[in-house]
């Protein structure tokens, strides 16, 4: 069909651009007037604390318990993790003082110098690491499985809303183990949760796999991760889980008095995930309309529009639509009673349609004084819009609904997934057949690899990083796609996020 | 009973120590090493995690939206806020640098100064009344009612745990209105909220009412609050609603166009609760043990212990504690499941039941190879300590248990009422009368006034304060305790949190 589209650009002829609109379309966040953060609007929030309870469920039941560490970290321990970390990052905000006071001309100016200045937490790993060295005492204080949901500083120059913001949301989790197996399992159990959050929530398909020695968190043994494609082919790494070994304690100095009386070192993990998870979700399923939300994660399952025609029926269908309302929320769907809203804003309703179509609600529906008289109602679908609205029986729709949001959950996650697949390309040998391919495409190329964190610089001409080293391994017979050197390993190459 | 009580100190020795000492006993928090902030342990957070869910359920049932806004505040408009705003803190963290880097010596310096300080948010009021500037244009676009969860900072001089830390984590909720009447209803509803949170979730009674001249938040026209009255007499502050009026919305020049084509001035709302919250549980429902949980808050309603006294039936006694767990987890109180833990951590189980008794879970029940054959379960009422553990028959037990609850929950709120009640006088007329009680005594006094702001300053001198002008008003004929003058209003007289 060529009717115009909601927005002002589309994907192809704008990608970054599209981004930015279906943010502003769909109210999730707008721009705050302080440099590289955003105010997340009810509808972008919304959709944030869905993943987050979401997310908060799967990680209490695995066994950790939240905690809350302060927003300042002292520089002296960002002096001592420095000392050790390598790759460390110096983009933070910097408190120095503590007051404010007017200066000769009236006008605010900082006081009251603080003796040392505190940074504000770009993580909280280094205050957990040092609450760790003081709560590992005894083997009886293990294992240790923290998480904590906060907003982080990291001074971003180039910031994209979701993306790259200088402040940002999301959760760090921290534990520490007896031995190396427990530590093992915590990691790629978490990085489970992750591709159960991305894939059966957000239906968003992930690729899980470790990073190669360039791509790795800085100290960590391993870092596992979630990759996830976005519309434009390019990756973005939606969740990692990092395996720290013994790194991290030994340079924190965490040592234990063991059940045989030896003083023992443990082993450590971290793994995160944050708002990003919705620049993702833009990226996966908006279309040229705006937002798509896949059911089990909308903030609004169904929204309700009377059509208030005819002034002598308004009460009537203004009461079909409360009946509606209820019998829906009477509905369960993933456990959970369905979400639904009655929009009786004083707004033309073809606006107010488009106002939740850019929003992504899986189903908007219509009642009228007709639909009434024929026990229907008018029914669109945000995951097939092109075809219009439908009139169904009321009955039929009330008792297909389950199903409906699970053939739309599942529609919306296979298509992600194909079109992964289309862009996911195999059989690229060379270096220079890789840089011929991403010269005009983008997307995924799996190809072998077996090269040094040395040899992944030399990527970086081509602006292509190593995603991951997928689980899925192939196992078959091949060549380092640079070194030319026999291997076995796949690895995926891409332009990221 | 004479038995040694759990903690070093007993609220009549040293109220200030008992209450520092709770905190450390049930680990619901520690100290960072940053000034002023704590740590919130796993238990601390977790209460107030059931506070702000039970919180936040009321916020979006009464039609409000969640947003976030930045951590960080341009000078500019703290600038412009101070300009107008009586009794402005200026005690704030300042952002003055946006990156670290080694100076000479090898030493983290702040460095990349930027070119206006940002501001730590000690709350976000002066970023959203800017916000509803922008988003407030037509009468269309009223009532907006929004909330936000965050942390904030505010520099303390003298901090304490969970009453005064630097950083504090809150709600605050702001609406704009058409007009002065729906202002006032929101006010009082959200009061209201705050009312039924204190007494029938955490079982704390309190005394709605408004607040004087002197007290009420700057630049309100009314200040609603619920008071609370500690153990040692003293009142806290635990929720506060403030109707505006139009004065924000003046000074922030928030305009919008009505429906008659006129420009007009909304009317505006703010309200919020802190972790100030669980700071007044411990002083209202701790004893001498330690922390005392109401059930309907409770993180933890029931700890199941095993007793392994005998290796043969250790699988035996585990199997049962699992099946106990089971049928309870099965039980719904209050409209949540229970909430049931077994705590097989390789400890004694006495140590077990001290560790859940200072954290205040309402039962502990263990379960040994003897209560298995007889069908029993010890159990200790956490509420009725003194008495000791109760042998009771299992299905009695669990058949029992929501009542149990109940009784527990209306206990908790019946004592805390029976002791404001012993606390409160009646019948001092003057100002010597109350100078003489407060010098001997603590409580809430309810007497006559009909002073000024100024007047309030002179009861300064005893360390009191009026928490409110209780909605609650006797109508009774008096003289100003101060002035003599001749009133019916009923105010109350305390010293406070």
């Amino acid at each position: 069909m060529s009717r115009r589209k909601a927005l002002s650009v589309t994907r192809d002829e704008n990608f970054s651009r599209w981004f930015q609109e279906v943010i502003t379309a769909a109210e999730m966040a707008e721009n705050s007037g302080v440099r590289g953060c955003m105010i997340m609007l009810p509808w972008g929030y919304a959709i944030w604390e869905r993943v987050q309870r979401h997310l908060d469920d799967m990680i209490r039941a695995t066994g950790h318990d939240n905690c809350y560490f302060p927003i300042f970290i002292p520089l002296e321990l960002i002096e001592k993790e420095a000392a050790h970390v390598e790759g460390f990052a110096k983009e933070m905000a910097v408190v120095t003082h503590h007051r404010l006071v007017r200066n000769e001309d009236g006008r605010l100016v900082p006081d009251g110098k603080l003796e040392s200045p505190l940074i504000v937490r770009p993580t909280s790993e280094t205050m957990i690491t040092n609450a760790f060295q003081r709560w590992i005492q005894s083997y009886r204080d293990l294992p240790v499985k923290i998480n904590q949901w906060a907003n982080v500083v990291r001074w971003e120059m180039r910031p994209r809303m979701f993306m790259r913001t200088s402040e940002f949301l999301w959760q760090e989790g921290h534990t520490a183990h007896a031995s190396a197996e427990e530590a093992d399992s915590e990691t790629r159990m978490m990085l489970e949760c992750y591709r159960k959050l991305a894939e059966d929530f957000m239906a968003i398909p992930v690729t899980c796999g470790q990073k190669t020695d360039g791509e790795r968190f800085p100290g960590a043994v391993e870092t596992h991760t979630i990759e996830a494609m976005m519309q434009d082919g390019r990756a973005l790494q939606a969740g990692t889980s990092h395996n720290l070994g013994q790194n991290f304690a030994k340079a924190s100095e965490i040592r234990y008095l063991d059940r045989d009386g030896g003083q023992k070192t443990p082993y450590t993990t971290s793994w995160g995930a944050s708002t990003r998870l919705i620049g993702a979700l833009i990226m996966v399923h908006g279309d040229d309309d705006g937002l798509r939300l896949p059911p089990r994660l909308a903030p609004q399952q169904v929204v309700i529009l009377p059509l208030l025609r005819d002034a002598q029926r308004n009460d009537e269908v203004n009461a079909a639509c409360h009946a509606l309302a209820d019998r829906l929320r009477a509905v369960d769907y993933a456990r959970e009673p369905l979400r639904v809203r009655i929009d009786e804003r004083d707004m033309k309703p073809a606006e107010k349609r488009w106002s939740w179509i850019k929003k992504g609600v899986p189903l908007v529906v219509e009642i009228g004084p007709r639909d009434i008289d024929g026990g229907m109602v008018m029914v669109h679908r945000r995951d097939s819009l092109d075809t219009g609205g439908a009139a169904q029986k009321l009955d039929d729709f009330v008792g297909a609904i389950a199903a409906t949001f699970e053939e739309i959950q599942t529609a919306m996650y296979d298509a992600a997934s194909a079109f992964r697949a289309e862009k996911t390309i195999e059989g690229i040998k060379t270096f220079d057949e890789m840089k011929a391919y991403f010269e005009t495409n983008q997307g995924f190329i799996i190809a072998k690899w077996a090269g040094t964190a040395d040899d992944e610089e030399k990527l970086k001409d081509l602006k292509v990083t190593i995603r991951c080293l997928p689980y899925n391994q192939s196992s078959s017979e091949g060549t380092c796609i640079l070194t030319g050197e026999p291997t076995t390993v796949d690895a995926i190459f891409a332009k990221a996020y």
